[in-house]
């Protein structure tokens, strides 16, 4: 099993190969079973397969290519809206409609979400986050229906991997570990923590190829800049409002 | 590994058995090759084994038995502190102090954090999340000395069983999963999903105990009550500005 979590690599090209929808279920199912808030469920997933359906998504995820190319695309959502419903046919006074029941079922999504990846891998398929999914989550509403009280907050592209990739590098595992309290970071010991990756051949031509200086400024000027991240959060606070989160 | 899925229950009491740094540190290694943002890995982990720093995380867990039994609780945060500091070194101008950067950090940090629960439960090991973290953050910080653009989003209690739990109910598969796009639920498929959990015996009991009607005013008064979810809204929001994730 440890085996499984530590081979865990994004798979981004797809072999020709349906996943039968008994499978999913049987891959849901389990990941239904992990943690969640106060077990209220708080979460909905969409699963996608129909070519046009996930044609009209490609651009709410940039068209990344894996949208259209897996099988399946499958949209995690924080979901009050059920249990709102419930409570209002049960005599009960809903008060779900704030941020602090967003985190909550954001939470409840992710931890659904990443069961079902791992349980998709220990079957042989593999799989791919879209990080897209909360920067044009109001494109991904309109698409799919979403009513209020319904926020997407991951995506997963899945099927059967066309090859096994090289596993992707992470930083020593003290770089994200602290024992009792957290340790803040003395410049010696950033420098210490991104040396290997740094100096990567890898990381190297990746500078080059983006005329950067360092691996850093890829990340701050073109990947993640901060123009992107002040527009995005601008436009996702405007859904959870939408939506009805922020009251 | 299906199996160990399938069999998930949360576990409230923990055997007087100690857990090896070792093995927390092989876990957690096999959580960090888990999916991230962009290979950022926008998190961090809290390990807090000391007896002395669990009594006082304590009341921000409103005194729930397992922080302080658990031998091992572990608190997964957002962090783009760590990242924020290496751009600084580096000649690079990050943009992380914004709201999409949380999301992005606390997705990251929530999938660590359940792949590390999955490896704990496939050790023999068991685990409680603690959904309180979201509501006192800011003692956990003040605690945890955590810095800016670090924030707290869950806890994970682990330890060896002292027993096996009953497995908890779950809503039927169909109740979370919709196909192609969202079909938003008629009054009698809520009352049909909801059938089962509520003529079980014990929530029976549940909703006799706190004298309430319905199972779901439990939840509305008593549980999560929109008193206290718009109370901790206005909290959590306060954090997130304080750390720097709401300019």
């Amino acid at each position: 099993m440890l085996d499984i979590l530590n081979q865990h690599r994004t798979i981004r090209q797809y072999a020709d190969k349906h996943i039968s929808p008994e499978l999913i279920n049987t891959l849901l199912k389990a990941a239904a079973q992990a943690s969640n808030t106060g077990n209220m469920q708080a979460y909905s997933v969409v699963v996608t397969t129909d070519a046009g359906i996930k044609r009209q998504l490609a651009p709410a995820h940039f068209n990344q290519p894996m949208i259209t190319d897996a099988p399946a695309a499958l949209t995690f959502c924080a979901d009050f809206n059920r249990f709102t419903k419930w409570c209002e046919q049960r005599n009960a006074e809903p008060g779900y409609n704030n941020f602090q029941s967003f985190m909550a079922a954001a939470i409840d999504a992710l931890i659904f979400a990443q069961t079902f990846a791992v349980a998709a891998e220990s079957q042989g398929l593999g799989i791919c986050y879209l990080g897209t999914t909360t920067y044009n989550a109001g494109e991904i509403i309109d698409i799919l229906n979403l009513p209020k009280l319904v926020v997407p907050v991951t995506t997963i592209t899945v099927g059967y991997p066309e090859f096994t990739p090289e596993l992707t590098d992470r930083l020593p595992i003290e770089a994200v570990v602290h024992h009792e309290t957290y340790r803040d970071y003395i410049p010696e010991k950033i420098d210490e923590l991104y040396t290997e990756k740094e100096s990567s051949e890898f990381y190297k031509n990746f500078v080059t190829e983006n005329n950067k200086e360092t691996l850093a400024q890829v990340f701050t000027d073109i990947r993640y800049s901060r123009k992107n991240n002040e527009f995005f959060s601008e436009k996702f606070l405007a859904v959870l409002k939408e939506q009805g989160f922020l009251n």
